[in-house]
């Protein structure tokens, strides 16, 4: 029997975020910035450019001394200066002048475009050009991709490198981000034993899960120590209450099916509150969430697919949250293959194959057949209120990649 | 003026592609190998699960013993043993017997069936069932998962989670992957200073491709190192010389443009051999590519956004392949929101926001303005046989995610 009563999906979710909190804020170089989320608006330290800049190699000068330049037609100024990258001419370009300039430099006084090089001749200090260009051209204006003082990115926002390019330009060496939640994952479970090439002893089982949902914390941002307990309620108890020292979120694996001597949630209730044993789900039924010492544990089936899926809905949300950073699910519209049955009151997890236009589930799906992971890149959900959908139905999918940090 | 004529996308790809190479293999730890590429096949030591392994917690028996039973007529059965998960029972179940069964537990010699705990009651020895089971119900048949001695993963594959799930239980607790590419960056340019919130001083421009591309090589599952070169000729060599020496790939940033001194594109011709210098795309024309002491050398623009997109369309792809792993653009149509001319001969990679039925470019998007990356979570790719699009029209879109790790 499930500790409580079995809760539907949305009901359990809503425990899950009344329960929410955030992991405190550090400052880190902006070198180590990227993949977190900001915990600070960023206002500008500096424009960017910090001047007009030359956008080519070739010579600064006045675009209106070039007009009906041609092959033909060429015309001829004269070079008064040369401003190499990181360098600037304290000269002013007047009628009939121009500077050599490098891709980078800034553009001197008085001129207002670039001719490229590779449309001129020099012969000395005298220049010929063969092409005109427009005032502006080739000019990448002062402050056109970032104005000091601005706001340019706010609070929560997740880095990818774009984001730490537009930071860096900013003036920013450091920044504020969310700190990773520091995930404690306990496995239980006397028949499990470490993968081995060697011969297995009777009734004992490789121990997946410490794999699969280690690298499903490490998806979501946060770090992950493992531990393991056997299924004794006092070495479930210790390990537990020891985590809820250290860490910021527990996560057990095994003892959550219906029926159970159901140690696991028995220590929850010992140590804690349990705030849901057993929700409506397929797969993933089996699953528990509560507080212990302050600190949220989620406690997963020891099925591997069910184990799996239980993340998905319950705890990548958590830990996306913890960092600021928001989390639905992505999801789009796609048409069904195959037909499927599905109980009303139940929310349906379907393991499939999805491409651009359509969504096939896998066949063989029991909650222990990874290999159904592993054939699948998306969930077909079908909400509590539908009884399936058939062939040829527009259904909802949610892609494996589209829930990656 | 470019050291080679002006290639097509696909001519400067061909080249890439003619120097492609795979890095060695090493044997890591299961538990070191997510987002890793396989370099064997897997070849499964065991049966997964290893036994006929009951699937609930309840009682083993045989099937048809329990037809019939139901809460107003309910049967009795004989307990004759216990098995908890980790154990085996040598006891047969015979008819008119159960044994009372843990999830995860091998199924007894004589037993078909589990009955869930739920539909039971217990006096001693004494099992009364409220329900019936069919042959075969909660148990989960031995290697329904995984047979021993199939292949079950091919060289080559990327591992995910699941993927690590599925190896694990096949009993190698080490696997054979490609090693991630050591890169080496350097940084060109005289006037590239560090972020910095104090005045910057004038002609200085804040570095931040270091930051961008760095993050863009991890992204690629590489490791990468930074270093910096001023812009003179014999620096850029002997940094580029050394970095050929001790890394798999060289990447440089700016230096490339149209008629500049061409420092870096002269050192690679001075080392080696350049495959090419100007591609017809745009942003990202200034790219140059070549070989130096048999390692490939990316040569960048100094412009953040000509940078982004260079890496994405070139290196992205080497360093995918050099991990065993193929590099396609996953694209996708969407409907054009807004209209935009194209050159004929140009392949054009342009910024973009788009949803699950839309593709909007982003309008202010100079080849220095990172802004345009930030707000962008695409490419619209238009083909050079295409002079452009209409809104409304059918177009090719890449997103950023589907180009990561």
């Amino acid at each position: 029997m499930f500790l409580s009563k079995l809760d539907s999906l949305n009901d359990a979710l809503k425990l899950i975020d009344d329960n929410q909190k955030l992991t405190s804020i550090e400052e880190i170089p902006i070198n180590q910035a990227h993949k977190r989320v900001l915990a600070e608006d960023i206002i500008a330290y500096h424009n960017s450019p910090p001047f007009d800049k030359s956008a080519m190699d070739g010579f600064a000068l006045k675009g209106e001394n070039t007009f009906g330049a041609s092959q033909s037609m060429p015309k001829t100024l004269k070079i008064i200066d040369s401003i190499g990258a990181g360098d600037f001419s304290n000269k002013s370009v007047n009628d009939g002048e121009a500077i050599i300039i490098a891709t980078g430099a800034p553009i001197p006084d008085g001129a207002d475009a670039v001719l490229m090089k590779e449309f001129t001749t020099t012969d000395g200090d005298e220049l010929t050009l063969y092409s005109q260009v427009t005032p502006g051209e080739n000019v990448s204006p002062m402050a056109e991709d970032i104005e000091k003082g601005n706001t340019i990115l706010l609070k929560n926002t997740f880095i990818r490198y774009q984001e730490l390019g537009l930071i860096a330009s900013a003036g920013y060496d450091t920044v504020k981000v969310y700190k990773k939640p520091k995930v404690k994952l306990i496995i239980t479970g006397n028949e499990l034993i470490e993968p081995t090439k060697d011969e297995i002893d009777k009734a004992k089982i490789i121990n997946s899960n410490q794999f699969t949902i280690k690298a499903m914390v490490e998806d979501s941002g946060a770090t992950v120590e493992i531990g393991h307990a056997g299924d004794t309620f006092d070495e479930v108890k210790n390990a537990i209450l020891e985590a809820s020292r250290d860490f910021d979120v527990i996560m057990t694996t095994g003892g959550t099916a219906i029926s159970k001597g159901d140690v696991v949630l028995d220590v929850v209730d010992d140590l804690g509150d349990i705030l849901f044993h057993g929700v409506s789900i397929r797969p993933g039924k089996p699953i528990g969430a509560g507080i212990v010492n302050d600190k949220i544990i989620f406690n997963f089936s020891g099925q591997p697919v069910a184990a799996m899926s239980q993340f998905d809905i319950f705890a990548r949300r958590y830990l996306f949250k913890m960092q600021g950073r928001n989390f639905d699910f992505n999801i789009v519209k796609r048409e069904a293959l195959l037909k499927i049955p599905s109980q009303l009151g139940r929310t349906d997890f379907i393991r499939a194959f999805s491409d651009e236009k359509y969504a096939r589930h896998i066949l063989n799906r029991g909650s222990g057949i990874i290999r159904s992971m592993v054939d699948a890149n998306s969930y077909i959900i079908i909400d509590e209120n539908d009884e399936g959908y058939q062939k040829g139905d527009i259904i909802n999918v949610v892609f494996f990649n589209s829930l990656l940090w």
